[in-house]
């Protein structure tokens, strides 16, 4: 187990493997002075072929005060928010301030909540959409210009070469592009990295860029920088708390991998959880366990 | 992760702890054919000024299939008649046929449900309770007695002398006894070593006793073998399939160490699920998650 900030400490992440082919769930647990809890996380692949969502997200939250457990949080869609809100939180502290062509590459899920989340944080007026599918680009393209986006399909090479700011959302293995096609003033944010073998970026990125993650021994083992060797790397909280350096120059490239914390997933299932009580008539079992659905 | 048998995976262990002083908190999961999910155990020991019990168990149980939440069994009493059960195997398979006097080192909650399932496992004539305080033995023993044992208090070195089974069921982290009390063709359950620094028996019986565990990796690193060095250890589950040799003679001191397994919980949680199905007018969340009690 390891300390994070003054209060919370994180606990290792089990990663396990269910009976279908490809079938995996994780086990991601934390503890504040306020937060006791773990997110379970399952990718069951064949879920694909049944028409319901491959991934599945659960939240539980343990009393800090007496360990019993409190709520049970379908988190499916929180953790796409906390997850694109994590990865825009590092936009809005490490970008440009005057960073407005987006470029994303992946066309799935999350991919969506991620462009929305940017926009949040910058001015954009372009998003450059890359992904191996010209069938899934062009309708991921469509789907953000319904939302106000101004979002065009490009290749990878035009993406780096545009982009003020890069977000890659895959589940890819290797590099998503070339690390020279990336301009100096960029800052990319990476998520698609939280276990072995996975890998976005290209690793001749590192020796030019600024690195930052939200955990250094999680990012480490299953991050993007798993890949990075022996590099330095700052972790977001403290660029938030002024306890480091963010970006220092309009040249410096900036990355962020965002592995996921369970701090994070707490957090925000607590705060849902808080909006969206579960109907006190609905549960039976109200005084030993309160469940809630997504209906973000 | 590893496999045990042919079927069934267990992962890694995670002890984390929560905020209030010693308050810890486990998850233990596995994946077998048709069972996928997880273990939570809590030990707020603060808990018991407050009247509540300090230990929580909760079994969360994923669909094989797909990968969902669907069923939270509130285990604390589920776990504890598991345990009782593992061990009670262990006493079944491993001592002498005509066993008969027990001897329980612990008064406490856990103990109680020990002797009873040796209770079905032997004819015991005599169950000799050792415990610290003189107190809480008493209690014990009058307990156990208006259930129809015959037991009575006595000191460790009195329960080692006498005893055919010994099961030690405490918090201890240091022996309880000395080897040379163990009479030859004793058969002892040790359950209560499941984290690093547990301990309950004396490292210099295992040099001539046969010794058996519920999983050879978790014992050697969270169990009673933790402080064994490198002995040659046997899973229950060979003995019950016939592919390892149990007890081989009347004169050998068999020793079982129970650090407990998901496998178990997963089940025994089943098992209960089915008997016990949630109140179908309760639960808002049936699709998402059903909840059940312990109303054992």
């Amino acid at each position: 187990m390891a300390a994070i900030g003054d209060q919370a400490e994180l606990f290792p992440v089990v990663n396990a493997s269910g009976p279908q082919a490809g079938s995996v769930f994780s086990l991601k647990s934390a503890s504040t002075p306020s937060l006791v809890g773990w997110k379970t996380g399952s990718y069951w692949p064949g879920n694909q072929a049944k028409n319901i969502p491959c991934h599945g997200s659960t939240v539980f939250l343990l009393s800090p005060e007496t360990g019993e457990l409190v709520a049970a949080v379908a988190a499916t869609k929180v953790n796409a928010y906390r997850t694109a809100a994590a990865d825009a939180v590092a936009v809005d502290y490490l970008a440009r301030k005057n960073a407005s062509v987006l470029t994303v590459f992946g066309t799935g899920h999350q991919a969506e909540y991620e462009v929305l989340a940017v926009a949040q944080v910058r001015n954009l007026s372009r998003v450059i959409v890359v992904g191996r599918s010209e069938n899934k680009v062009q309708k991921f393209t469509e789907k953000l210009i319904k939302q106000g986006v101004n979002a065009e399909a490009g290749s990878a090479r035009e993406g780096c070469e545009q982009a003020d700011i890069i977000v890659t959302a895959t589940t890819a293995t290797e590099p998503l592009f070339q690390a020279d096609w990336v301009q100096p003033g960029t800052h990319i944010s990476a998520m698609g990295a939280d276990k072995a073998g996975k890998q976005e970026l290209p690793v001749e990125l590192y020796a030019n860029a600024a690195l930052f993650c939200d955990y250094q021994p999680q990012s480490e083992v299953i991050g993007e920088f798993q890949h990075a060797g022996n590099v330095h790397l700052t972790e977001m909280g403290k660029v938030i708390t002024g306890q480091a350096t963010g970006r220092n120059s309009d040249d410096a490239i900036t990355i962020f991998d965002s592995s996921g914390i369970a701090i994070q997933d707490l957090f925000v299932a607590e705060k849902y959880w808080q909006k969206h009580p579960p109907d006190p008539r609905g549960c039976s079992v109200k005084d030993q366990c309160s469940c809630t659905t997504d209906r973000l």
